[in-house]
Formats: C-alpha cells, sequence, structure tokens
C-alpha cells in the first residue's frame, strides 16, 4: 500500500537561534510534524528544509509529494523563485498544500492568494481558543466544537486574504482580536488550507488537537489522481 | 427624491414585559432604528409590528418597501406563515432584507437560509469586540477596525448558517467566544444582510457603530430596478 | 466491512404513465441507478419509492443511510412535509443528499436552497454537452474535460440557486442556451450535489460518465462519523 | 461634481497589425471604450497605452484612478513588473479593476488570481450567446436574460480561475463550448471583475449591451473612499 507522501517543509533556522525553541523541538517543527502525521499508517512523511539543496524541493521529490507543508518565519526571501515557481506548478497540478502560522506571509501563499496575506500581531503569550465553524467537515473531524491553546502568538483581523471557500476555524484571543484560523482554498486542481497556531516559542505542534487537524488536512488535501488540463487550441465539439 | 424605503418590523412585545427595555427603548426598538435611518436623508423609514393588521406587512406595502429591516425574539411562532411566505417571494423578486440579532431564528430567516440557524448564547453581561474582516466593504464604511459593545448578549459559533457570501464583521466575546456577526447572502433577485448585535436589554442601537452598520447596510441591500425573471418553457435561441 | 449506504428515492410514477419509460428503465430509474451504484463494491445501494411506506423513508432507515440520492418529477406535492421535514433534519445532521434533474422542484430541496429553484426548459430532444469546470473535483474523478448526451431536455439559466460552493459542470444545449449542471452545497453538516440530467424519456442513466458522476458523488457526500452539534446556553470558556 | 474616474489601458499594438482592426476600431479599442463610457455623465473617462511613458500608468495618475480597465494580447511580457506591481498595490488599496477578454493573461490578472488562468481558446466566427445567471445585480442591470453576439472568437472551459465570488454571466458557443464569462473577486478593497467578450477582430466593444455592462462595472468596482487597513504589531484591545 502506497499511502499518501506528505512533505514537511521548515526553513529549519530556528533551533541555531534559540536555545528554547530547541528545547521545545529537538528535532525541529518538521520532526514534531513528521513524527505526528507518522503515527498515521497511511501517510508516509518526510521532512525537507531551506538548507538542503534546492531546499529539498527538486522536481523529482515535488512530482512524488502528495501533500506539502510549509513552515517559514525569518527566512521566505532566501527561497529562491525557481523553487516557488515550481512549488506553485505542482499545486495548480493538483499537490495539496498546508500553509502554517507564519507561512502566511510565504512567497508561494502570497503567490497563490493574490493579495498581500498580511495581518496583525503580539507576541504576549495570549490564550487562544479555536472555534470550529464547520462541524463534520473532515478536516475537523475529531475535534469537539473547540479547544484551547494556552499561550501563543496573536494574530488578529483583517487577515488579507480573498474571501476563503470555507472558513473552518476562528480563533479567539484573550487580548481581544480574533482571526479566521482555518481556511480552505482551491487552485488549479490543488487544495490548500491554512492553519494559524505554531509560533516556534510554544509546544503547539505537540497538542493533540493540532496534530489531529494537521493529519485530517493531510488525508483532505491529498489529489484524487486526475489527469493534466488540456487548454489552448481547440476544434468544434459541435459542427 | 424618492429615496430608499425602509421598513423596521419589531414583534414590539419587550417593553409590556420589562420596564428596564422601556427606559432603554422608550420607543421601542423599532422606535430607535427608525430615528438612525431618518438621519440619512436619502432614506424614508417606517417601522411595523406584530400586532398591526396583517403584522403591518400587507403585500401594498411590502411592494413599496426597498428594504426590511427584522427583529424578532419572543414571537416568532406567532407570525403567520401566510406573511411569512409573502416576505419570502419580495426578497426573491428584489426587496433587501436586513435580520438582526435574535432575528436568527425567526421563520423568514430560516427559510432563506435552508439551515437551522442554531447556535450557543448566554446572557452573562459579556464585552464584545466586533472586527471588521472585509475593509472596504460598503456595509463597513466609516468603521475603523473594530468597534466595542460594553455589554451584550453572548452569541458563539457554530452557528449554523451556509457559507455566506461575504464574512463582514465577526465578533469576541470576553467569555472566550467568536461569531460570524456579519455575513450577506444573496437569495433570488435579494441582497439578505444578517448583523448580531442587538439584545434588548442593552443600549446597543443607540450606538453610533451599529447604527452606522445598519444605515450602510440598507444602501447596501437596496434594490436595483430590475425587472422580474422569466422561468418556464422557452423556445429555442438557435433554431 | 460497511460500506456506504445509498438509498436511490423515486416517485416512481414514470413507469404506469408512459410505455416508451418502461422500455427505457424497465425497473425504473431508481433500479437503474441502484444497479450502476452497486458496481462499486464499497456501495451498498437499495430503493425507496413514493408509494412505500412512509414514502420509503422511515426514521429508521433514513437514521441508516449515508447518502440519499433523489428523483422526482409530478408527485412532488404528494411527499408528505412530515417526510420532508425528517429528510431535512437528517441532511443538517449529516447524511449526504444527491438532487437529479426534476428533483430542483421538490420540496426538500427548495426547503435546503431557500430560493425558488425556478429555471428554463424545454422538451425537443436538444443535444447536451456537459464541461467540467473544477477538474480534480473527487465528484468529476474519471471524466475528461466534457462529455456529450444526444438528446436531453433542456434546462437554462437563469437557475434560481443560491451562489453555489463549487460550479462543477455547467451545460451546453443545441438550441443555444446554457445551465449550472453540476453545483455543491454544505448545509448543516451535510453535503449536497444537484445534477442535472436525467429526463425520464431518454437513456441518460444508462449512461457510463452519468453513472461515475453518481457514484462519485455518493464517495464525496458520505459523512465523516461526526458527532451533533450543541447549541442553546453555555457557560464561560474563560471565567 | 467629481464622478468617477475611469482609466482604459490598450496595449494598442492591434491597429499596426491589421488593417480590418483599423477599420472596427479607427480610435482603438480604448478609444471605443472611452466613448462609450463618456456618455455616462457621472463617469470621467481617459486612455492610456503600453507605449506612453510609464505605459501611462505613473503613480500619480494611478492614485487618482477609480477604476482601470484592462484590455492586452500580442504584449502582455512586455508590460514590466514594476508597474504591474504598482497596479497590483493600488487595487488591494480598493481601486477597482476589469479585466477584458485577452486580458486573462495579462500579468496583473494572474498575479491577483493566483492561477494560470488558462483556457481553450478557437477563432472560427463562433456565435456567442452570454446568459445572464444573476439577475439583480448591479453589472447586469437594464440586460435581459440575454444577449447574443453574432461572431466572437471562442473561450472555452476549464478556465482555471479560482472559485468566484459571484458568477455573472456564462457563455454559449455554436462549437458546442461555454464560459464563466462575467466573473467577480475581492482582492484587498478592491473589486476585480472579468468580462469575456473583445477580440479585436468584431465589433463587440460596438454593442449596447457590452458597453451597458462595462459601463454598469465601473460604477460597481469603483471603490468606497476607505482608509488604509493597518497592519503589524498592535497592544492589547482588553488589557
Amino acid at each position: 500500500m502506497a499511502g499518501i507522501k506528505a512533505l514537511v517543509w521548515n526553513e529549519g533556522r530556528q533551533k541555531n537561534s534559540d536555545a528554547n525553541i530547541e528545547r521545545i523541538y529537538p528535532r525541529g517543527i518538521h520532526g514534531a510534524i513528521v513524527d505526528a502525521l507518522s503515527r498515521d499508517v497511511s501517510i508516509r512523511a518526510e521532512a525537507a528544509t531551506l538548507e538542503d539543496p534546492e531546499h529539498g524541493l527538486p522536481p523529482s521529490r515535488l512530482d512524488q509529494t502528495d501533500v506539502l507543508i510549509w513552515w517559514g518565519h525569518q527566512a521566505h526571501d532566501a527561497v529562491r523563485d525557481e523553487v516557488v515557481d515550481r512549488v506553485y506548478k505542482r499545486v495548480l497540478a493538483g499537490m495539496g498544500l498546508i500553509v502554517l502560522h507564519s507561512g502566511h506571509f510565504s512567497k508561494i501563499f502570497k503567490r497563490l492568494m493574490g493579495t498581500s496575506c498580511d495581518l496583525k500581531w503580539r507576541e504576549a503569550h495570549d490564550r487562544e481558543v479555536l472555534w470550529v465553524t464547520t462541524p463534520g467537515h473532515p478536516i475537523v473531524h475529531g475535534i469537539t466544537d473547540h479547544f484551547v491553546l494556552e499561550h501563543e502568538e496573536m494574530y488578529g483581523e483583517h487577515f488579507d486574504i480573498p474571501e476563503p471557500d470555507e472558513t473552518i476555524l476562528i480563533s479567539w484571543f484573550s487580548g481581544g482580536e480574533v482571526f479566521r484560523s482555518g481556511v480552505t482554498y482551491r487552485r488549479g486542481m490543488g487544495r490548500i488550507f491554512y492553519f494559524r497556531p505554531g509560533h516556534e516559542t510554544y509546544p503547539t505542534y505537540h497538542h493533540a488537537d493540532v496534530q489531529k487537524i494537521i493529519t485530517n488536512a493531510v488525508h483532505w488535501a491529498a489529489p484524487a489522481h486526475a489527469s493534466p488540463s488540456k487548454y489552448g487550441h481547440r476544434p468544434e465539439v459541435i459542427p
């Protein structure tokens, strides 16, 4: 059984910059997510980082990837345009994409959205409550109506994204803000899920509900095996 | 100049039941909203209540109404089905509809949504912060990025409505909940705006931003003068 | 292995009225669809008709149904409101619903849409070409970019439905009309797919692509096993 | 009275390449559209072309533009990235954008959509019938349920765009294809309308209904005078 091939991409610069982060994620944020996904026997998860050759995203590997998970923060500009272009084309051709937290400002997410993807933020140990706004949606399967993250970075509206196809989760922050924390889009044949939580100084990716949502989203975003669309000149159907 | 004809409907039973409500809204919730709308010289606002003949909504009056504003709470079941049916057909034919607060459970809103329109609630003097999620939208013209209501009834997600055409405002409540507080839909040729705030024991409809949003929404929901759609049998365009 | 439980409902009055229809569908339209679905080993399909006790839709059976397929035409009014109400609540609770052809005017579809669901039509042996507008969507898995039905009843725009969550297929008719022939909605926890083709005087439900789409839609609409949403009063999350 | 400032941009290379085009549009496609818009006294329309300094789109002029209309075909690549970036930021800040016909492949449209915007096409004098799918929408004000263009280039589905906010018009072509010919989006505070017809070898922009739709769309896309959104760090609302 082949299973879904998930590739977890992380710029991977956090552990160098902060001993606290290394304590929380000794194998990196990507390592924690790969571990979580690997508990689902129908998913085969690997990691890639910015420092790998071609950022760990050569064409041959992307062609074999069903769902790409993206975490980046300080190094968005260091991702080469040629690789962004390659990921972009793979998404349009059907690869799923899950963009996490500060990945909202990644080149690939901004390119697929067509907006600035800007937002308000604050690092002040806010409490975050995430509410499900689409019960029954496969991405929130197994989640009750809400869950709580004791400490997180605040992201606040307005979040400059296109009107989502579906708004799955909305966050409440103790400082008084709200945020559309789980939103879906289709672009070409690819399915995209943006999921807000995951600041690097908190153990968010060890939280059971966060792991469950990312795992569910991998299943949701995995492509049906569609053939590529044909565009350009075509003769009449009805002569 | 004719102006936009707005009709503010209120079941109108609150003032009998509670001296406090009568103090806040001496002329009723409908009176307060009519007063607010009347400050816009391009709007001509009137009121109607449940106890009026035909609930104040005879065919001749509905035919002359551009936008109907609806507030109800305890008496949803007392609204006759025949009148609901009449309002429903007027909305499909182009009349705008603004549904306020507990009107989420009115017969007309449930009929137009096709869902239960259920939600969570709590009367506990929560503070409410309303955040704009579509800056630039005409309904939030003149509103900065958020505004605060010191005390309101809490409404919490999941709010069982169809995926909105547009999510304009999201509320934060001090007890930890969020709510899609301003949402738009088209049904037939009619535009619908649901706007959450307005529990009868608080002076919400005297708040400048709440009044501004309702006034903007009246402009937004007013119909273009379209001719009715023709349905049924039709011959070929291309013989 | 349990499989997906699909129930194909047909008013079932066609075969009495027309010898030609009985020739095309000797076991009824429902029989043809049950046969087609039964070729997928992961689906267990049964039929129900208007004349069965409780229209074949008693609570115990609906509770066991994952996806209901609905075909009706001349007898919409004969479907009892109490049964419509039961189906409606099951859809909000997560049961999938596939509405076929003239089912656009069924009580259940109009109730879930909140619009008139009216359209233009013509019985004149038009040729119909159905074009895929969302390649990669699971409902059109295995369909190339279009397929042709040599003869069908024409349905033309404007089709008075809410803006669809997704527009999957658009039809071309030889007389010069177009129609949104495959559209999806969520209502509560239920997924709804409207699929246009299927006039009773044509062998449409024997067409391989039509069968494929209905089969795909059964998989798409089958519910995740979500627990029911809780509404009403709730205490603070954050005291 | 200031009026709406509309700027009609055309790459403007057609007249050099084809005597027939110069006969149909002696003052260019942009000239024909400026003339049509100028019949509405509330619109002040001007033109700009690729060969003007800064493509006729210097910052000072864009800042004064309410709605930009874009026609391009052979010279998409000749539009400088710096100018595309400038237009992009103005759209997010609230300027309306109307993209015509082969402008689907312009840099600015692809950037705002986040997809390839590819499609099928054929130059074979197809007849085109455009059907209204949202009666009552201001963009189709004054249009009956359909109109016919005797000869046009065919554009066929799949059109690789995000799921539109609204699908306003769908086209039928005599060769057997369909196309979503009028679709709307919001990006940031800007409103976008894509409108299909307008191949340079046909007198499409002299057609009364085409002119009416472009004029309506200018009104629809003109911005409310919103203040810019503030993003980035912010302190607590609720201390």
